[in-house]
């Protein structure tokens, strides 16, 4: 296992091949099997195949081709409608409509997916994350049908690679680890644990592409702008409130 | 890997045995390869060994004995201060002071969790989650020194295990899946899918411990609250803005 964990690379071209039945079955018992607050498991996970849905999803996911061509498209939602619709039938009052209940959802909904994200790959199938399900949560709760109480956190989508990308770069494992307590970076570590990053050909490629000075720039000025950030804090915020997760009275 | 996944239990109960050092840095490694949004990882994990300090941490997680007899606690944390540092010194202005940047750079806190959990059990270590992570995150902020654009998110004990408890029950994958859209749930479908959890021997014991009418009252009355949830909300929301994320304007 600890194989598939290090040779994880995001999958972006698939084959046309279907995942046969019984493994997506083993994919979402896999899902089912993670780690869930007090075993409430307040998740649930939409499995969607079918074109025209797909291309709905593809249209929400900023157009990114994975979408449409992937076999299987599976969207992690956070999810209290089950939880409360047991405590309703069974004379509980549930006080589940606020924002801590949202987020303890959402972590379980997160671990499903990377339990699932794993077990495809075990059984040679490519995932990608797309991170685009929080920007256009409002769209795709209309096109997936979620009713109050279900929020969708992130999606993944599978299928047989048709591509054998290499190993994405990652910070030196002394950039993300504390011992002990929090060490706060200085200038001079900063520039250690972003040198290999700065020094790819890849890096020299974009900044030379996005006429920027750094590689930092392309973060703030071009992929994730403090203009858009803004823009879906608020969406996402109004989503979760619309879900029926933000009475904190 | 499959059967890793297939086959976690929760521990809760540990020998003495240290992590070897090697083991530790395999775990971790696994963690950071992680999928990341826009491969960013805004995420921090502390590992904390000093017995000291892991009794601070007993004490702000309710006081939970494994958080005390574990040899180690990982706090997985999102965290945007190493981002915008490395953003500021090259002169690009960051605008991850918000709520979106937040909740993305929670799932991927969560996804390099869950990665190093399955690790851990791979090598025949025993995890668990502990979910008062962000019920207590200002006591966890202010024991792991964390500055502003850092927010802990869950936190995982590690070490051999002292105990083989059985698989908890799941709902059946039915319950928890969805065909192509959502479909809501009628009564009869609740009744259904929390059959086997009522009918446990286990949900019998609790149901006369607790002096409810049935399981789900153990739940809304006992073990999450509508009270303490709301209560949480509002630290747990006083603390993503007092760390830095909620301008969303």
């Amino acid at each position: 296992m600890i194989n598939t964990i290090l040779q994880h690379r995001s999958i972006r071209k698939f084959k046309t091949t279907d995942i046969p039945e019984h493994i997506l079955e083993k994919i979402l018992e896999a899902a089912s099997r993670a780690s869930t607050t007090g075993n409430m498991q307040v998740y649930s996970i939409i499995v969607t195949k079918d074109q025209a849905l797909k291309e709905a999803l593809w249209t929400a996911h900023f157009s990114q081709d994975m979408v449409k061509t992937a076999p299987v498209i599976l969207t992690f939602c956070a999810d209290f409608n089950r939880f409360n619709k047991w405590c309703y039938y069974r004379k509980a009052e549930p006080g589940y409509d606020n924002f801590l209940s949202f987020y303890t959802a959402s972590i379980d909904a997160i671990l499903a997916a990377q339990n699932a994200a794993l077990a495809a790959e075990d059984f040679g199938l490519g995932i990608c994350y797309l991170g685009t399900t929080t920007y256009m949560a409002g769209k795709i709760i209309e096109i997936l049908k979620l009713p109050s109480g279900v929020v969708p956190v992130t999606t993944i989508v599978a299928g047989y690679p048709d591509e054998d990308p290499p190993l994405t770069d990652r910070l030196p494992l002394n950039g993300i680890v504390h011992h002990e307590v929090y060490h706060d970076y200085s200038h001079e570590e900063i520039d250690t644990i972003y040198l290999e990053k700065e020094s790819l050909e890849e890096t020299a490629r974009l900044i030379e592409i996005n006429k920027t000075e750094n590689l930092a720039q392309i973060f703030t000025d071009k992929r994730y702008t403090k203009k858009d950030n803004v823009h879906f804090s608020r969406h996402f915020l109004e989503m979760i409130d619309k879900q029926g997760f933000m009475n904190n009275e």
